[in-house]
């Protein structure tokens, strides 16, 4: 399959370089039809790429799949007239897979009214992912200082677009495992999440996640079903990010710039 | 109602200031459950504030109303054990309104097996929001460059949080008409399109649409529908932002950063 995570596009350039005429790279964005035996589950506008990560891992964070056992195959199916194009992908459950029953249920227990407030919302997902366990695990700072630059390296689409978004996953002593980008950050997370389903990493209480922009409920909400106790971002938390990552015994650090960095919760994982 | 638009946190320094506990502000996000006369739809993310405007541009953008006629009320529920959460809102639907039918509907088709490439896709949305006409609209990029400035200088939640994303309404002569922010960028863009609706301004046919972030598919998508004829945004868009941009008449600015912008659709609306 070639490459379709960006698209060439002419761009009429103004200001500085008013007038010019150039070709640009445009992050690519296409719908991807995720399917359970056969029926449709939900279709998520992505960066094409790593497209059996994006659907293993997204069902991981609905629940659907606990593990890579769960998993009998995942087809990619052609698309009518448009064979090359790869944006079907049918999953196939093990009988042990908690299948997509459960995953209406949660939503219904999310949404019941009752259930709209931060403290609820987060009880809901405590019932499906405990706060993480008491750990020994302690970082350095100058380790986390240098995660940014680690992930831009890896960013090769990035690099060409300037429009996408990353996730990285890192060990307690900074090496990348692997780094994926998407248009959708939420997308990016589960890529790499995927990943580590698929090489059996999970559960990854050893591990560092790392997003490019800011981390949202959700972001953290993924980190916690994976186990990863400590999530870096390179901007600011949402209020209701923190509150889950304080009740889930998970460190929060945000606004990595340089040699500065915050942490919001879980503090004592960070050696000072 | 108080301003539940961002949440005091402490927070613990590392680097140049280390050590240092401060209080900083976190954007707020919070779940916000839209009712159709007494049943839920759905649950969004969202930054509290302007809770209408959003519920309604969502509507619109849905295709579950047309205009401010098709509401009969938006009542802000109270919410169980957390009334001051206002977290809720029921949309009552005057007869006229197209309603929920047609939005499966289009998610359906949509999801179809042969609808899932970028020109099948385009097409599904032009059904319900045709290209825009030819109009004589021209702008000097002199006031695309000052947009930017004039979307920061009324973002008063990003200014204490810096992690909020926002969505501006500009008239033809730069003057801003609503600006608006969200955890979501969608719902930045919802909540503006809410405030023209219930000022019935739609169609925008002489509005410029800034947005602070890059421009995805349903970003262009939703100028589509309350007809702006020109995007601009701050980042890059996406290729099918811009394969929608171009087939659907829309002007789309990208990059826009000091005095300098590109053009990657409809480039005859800018004077050069």
């Amino acid at each position: 399959m070639k490459d379709r995570s960006s698209h060439r596009a002419g761009v009429l350039k103004f200001g500085d370089a008013s007038g010019e005429r150039v070709d640009d790279q445009l992050a690519a964005e296409e719908p991807l039809e995720i399917r359970i035996d056969g029926t449709p589950l939900t279709v998520v506008m992505r960066t094409p790429g790593h497209d059996r990560e994006l659907a293993s891992g997204f069902l991981f964070g609905e629940g659907i799949i606990r593990s890579v056992d769960d998993l009998l195959g995942l087809d990619v199916l052609p698309n009518g007239e448009h064979p090359d194009l790869e944006n079907i992908i049918d999953v196939r459950l093990a009988p042990s897979a908690p299948g997509v029953d459960r995953r209406w249920q949660r939503n219904f227990v999310s949404a019941s009214s009752c259930g709209l407030c931060g403290v609820s919302t987060i009880d809901a997902i405590h019932a499906a992912a405990p706060p993480l366990p008491d750990d020994d695990l302690v970082i350095d700072p100058d380790l986390i200082y240098g995660l940014d630059a680690r992930l831009r390296a890896e960013q090769a689409v990035f690099a060409r677009t300037g429009g996408l978004h990353a996730a990285g996953l890192f060990t307690a002593t900074g090496d990348p495992v692997a780094v994926r980008e998407d248009i959708g950050r939420h997308n990016a997370v589960d890529k790499v999440i995927g990943y580590a389903l698929e090489h059996r990493l999970i559960p990854l209480d050893r591990h560092l996640l790392m997003v490019s922009g800011r981390s949202s409920f959700e972001i953290v909400q993924k980190a916690l079903q994976a186990r990863i106790p400590v999530l870096v971002a390179v901007s600011a938390p949402s209020s209701l990010a923190r509150d889950l990552a304080q009740t889930s015994n998970q460190t929060l650090i945000g606004f990595l710039r340089g040699r500065s960095l915050n942490v919001y919760a879980g503090r004592r994982r960070i050696r000072s």
